[in-house]
């Protein structure tokens, strides 16, 4: 298997209400069977206007963003500086619930779709009335990683492919149970994407061509089978935050609730 | 740019002392200057002699590999089950310190190479004098994620290439500032290469070709430049250790010490 990753060059500037598949298809109109088109979030929050408008600066554009993220998240996760760490409505858990102030016009914030694994399967319907082929959809976003320095691309939602490779009940060429049991291809395809679209480039599409699929794949679970729930996640508060609840708790003489 | 991303088959069978620039050349010798080729670091520890035996089953080898993880380990980061997330010696967060059972002999457990960005390095010196032409290189690891489910391929190790591309400074289209900053391409590169790695196929190192590298970069900060300082690090701890370390400072009334 050998994996091809082309940038889509000339989609030009999205607005509300813009056609993305008519888009793609203007700018590659040769892709082939279970292609896996990877599309930045940023076009598909235009084209389904999810963009707002906000002060153009100073301290009214700062509180119309802090609403804007309230309103966009379930909790807090972890605040220091400027950084505020939250999970959103969809349940990622993004720096500033993943709004974004870049490539969108002066006086205006983009925020996420409002259901990424809706947009790319609507995207992928789309795409298979344009071409005479079917291919899978990923919706991809930047964000940054506990523990490492640097942002990477990952998946907001995806349609025909699955998001995991299940490796549970395998073994070795030695006959031992593989460690390693479920890898997240989604969000590997969107970090192979972003190393041809860039940031600044006006690339916002790319396509993977290569990966084992036939295109007749069924939609699939999307990204939300990536989603770790609140309970099962052992990072869903920064350490100042619990450990400021543990204390709050402990000097009043409260048992330990770990789970708030 | 377009990416071509290559398994390469063939390598066989890694044992202690052998010499992996050989391997990789007499299973791919026709690599292109500025090639990435992304190298998995259980063959790495192979070669390094990073096995260590400990008894094939039952309590005894339980407590061989705690043993192994704990003279792996700087800090514990937060326990649940059988998961154990440490920071390593060399600063990675992982479960286990990245120690594996997997595609090694029973009997063995493979610790991380002890110096990645140093095996990287000496990788990439060696493959020099095989080719007539200079490549990068990455040590992979797979590892799990806060937030979400299913693991994805990392890099421990680089030489030959900046592993952040740096955004700050630059502006959009229109004039704003970008809020993404730095984009960790070395781990971008190891997820992709994953893609056509696999598990179980016998795929210990893929290429990537058409990433912009002429081959002539320095080797570079390696992987170490990814890694954020504990103090830096909002996620250092898991929300139960955190919260319980609070709790015991709260009840003995010990003023508040988020960080320890």
């Amino acid at each position: 298997m050998t994996l091809r990753i082309l940038p889509v060059t000339g989609i030009g500037e999205v607005g509300a209400g813009d056609d993305l598949a008519a888009l793609v298809h203007g700018a590659a109109p040769d892709l082939a069977a279970g292609d896996v088109v990877v599309v930045t979030s940023k076009i598909v929050s235009k084209a389904e206007g999810r963009l707002v408008a906000v002060p153009a600066a100073g301290p009214d554009r700062d509180r119309a963003r802090a609403a804007a993220v309230r309103a966009e998240s379930t909790d807090v996760v972890a605040v220091r500086g400027g950084t505020r760490i939250v999970r959103t409505r969809h349940g990622f858990v993004l720096n500033g619930a993943g709004i974004d102030a870049s490539n969108v016009p002066p006086g205006r914030l983009a925020l996420l779709p409002r259901d990424p694994d809706a947009s790319a399967r609507a995207l992928r319907a789309a795409l298979r009335d344009r071409y005479a082929r079917r291919v899978a959809v990923i919706v991809s976003d930047t964000a940054g990683r506990a523990w490492r320095i640097g942002q990477t691309d990952l998946a907001l939602g995806c349609a025909g492919l699955p998001p995991l490779r299940d490796h549970r009940g395998e073994t070795d060429p030695y006959g031992n149970p593989l460690t390693v049991t479920q890898i997240a291809v989604a969000d590997e395809l969107a970090a192979a994407a972003e190393l041809v679209k860039g940031k600044c480039a006006g690339v916002p599409v790319a396509v993977v061509r290569g990966y084992p699929l036939t295109g007749d794949e069924p939609d699939g679970p999307g990204v939300a089978a990536l989603l770790r729930a609140r309970s099962e996640d052992m990072f869903a508060e920064g350490v100042a935050e619990a450990y400021a609840r543990g204390h709050r708790d402990g000097r009043a003489g409260r048992p330990e609730s770990p789970g708030g």
